[in-house]
């Protein structure tokens, strides 16, 4: 399998994290999509990935995902045991809900704002921006990590009691937001002692 | 089990098909929370979903389920046999990458649309809107007609030889566009002729 990824970058660490967690990264070839210099919206990528985002995975026979959670669903399913996504059916649901709560509500968030309200990757590869919707996007990822904080509060992990992929979407929406510069609110401490207990990990310390 | 749903609503007739898809429309009571009023913004409502959307799915032991995706999941799972989610790990990938393609290049960039460039819901509902970012998203849907255009040239459903719940996604973006008066262009036939064939199923057409 190979994937096609930007290292460093939060979707892509999704799935670098996901196949650490599986004992995956040796089963697979990484090959870098030069996003900063445009390479994803260029035909050759786009004939593989017509949605132009890293990461995607390839399949031995071709077969090309993109979308980190079907990414992640592939990998998990298709190795023995679920680790990442649930083993019963209200498991599974509960971990999808809060994945897509963590993208929506934090990573794809602080990722608009990224994009919207600041320079971003600079003008040649973001496009049309729209500051306002930049700035409003910011208010709900500030709003997502109070929703969150509340959710640590109250369980050790975001989908419950044990680490799932919806832990790494939030963990990479961090991440994200470290580097675009919304921080954390000092008083969210529940969402700040999570993440210095998930960034343990083998799957994330190395 | 409950869903909260207003009937009518885009994301809402997606859990309405894949209850009728799996004969399970009978095991459900629905409850109705009156969006257009504001229902799903009081109390009562965020503390059973905290995300303040419709539907949500509560379970009889008093889990709450929201987001399509994970409902969906549920619904499939623990029903028998999986019959809108895919029964094969590659399966289960295409189908969840389509449906997310399908989820924000369509349904959700109408929804954005309609929520931010028209009056939308209201001005009690919306809040802030963003004129700019709706007309973006605009685009993108369109954009999407004509990605999901090409898709179905070359193959009968979306995520490929068998109807699945990206289709149902898909459809329900189509059902939220003509609402919000969004056009398909009239040169995608295969996308429009997909739809003529996907509304006469039974869990559609009733």
């Amino acid at each position: 399998m190979k994937v096609y990824e930007f290292d460093g970058f939060p979707n892509p660490a999704r799935v670098r994290i996901a196949l650490a967690e599986k004992k995956m990264t040796d089963q697979v070839e990484f090959v870098s999509i030069n996003v900063p210099e445009g390479e994803h919206q260029q035909a050759a990528y786009l004939a593989k990935n017509p949605s132009g985002t890293v990461p995607a995975l390839e399949l031995d026979d071709g077969t090309v995902i993109s979308e980190c959670t079907a990414i992640t669903e592939y990998l998990d399913a298709s190795s023995g045991e679920r680790a990442l996504t649930g083993t019963t059916p209200k498991e599974a649901a509960v971990i999808h809900m809060m994945q897509r709560r963590a993208e929506a509500g934090l990573l794809d968030a602080v990722g608009a704002y990224f994009h919207h309200a600041t320079p971003g990757l600079g003008p040649d590869i973001e496009g049309e921006q729209c500051s306002q919707w930049g700035e409003m996007q910011r208010h709900r990822a500030e709003q997502g990590m109070r929703y969150f904080d509340g959710v640590l509060a109250d369980q050790p992990y975001i989908a419950g009691e044990a680490f799932s992929m919806a832990d790494i979407t939030a963990f990479a929406g961090l991440a994200f937001a470290d580097f675009a510069k919304v921080e954390i609110p000092a008083d969210c401490e529940a969402l700040i002692a999570w993440r210095a207990r998930v960034s343990k990990r083998p799957s994330i310390a190395g």
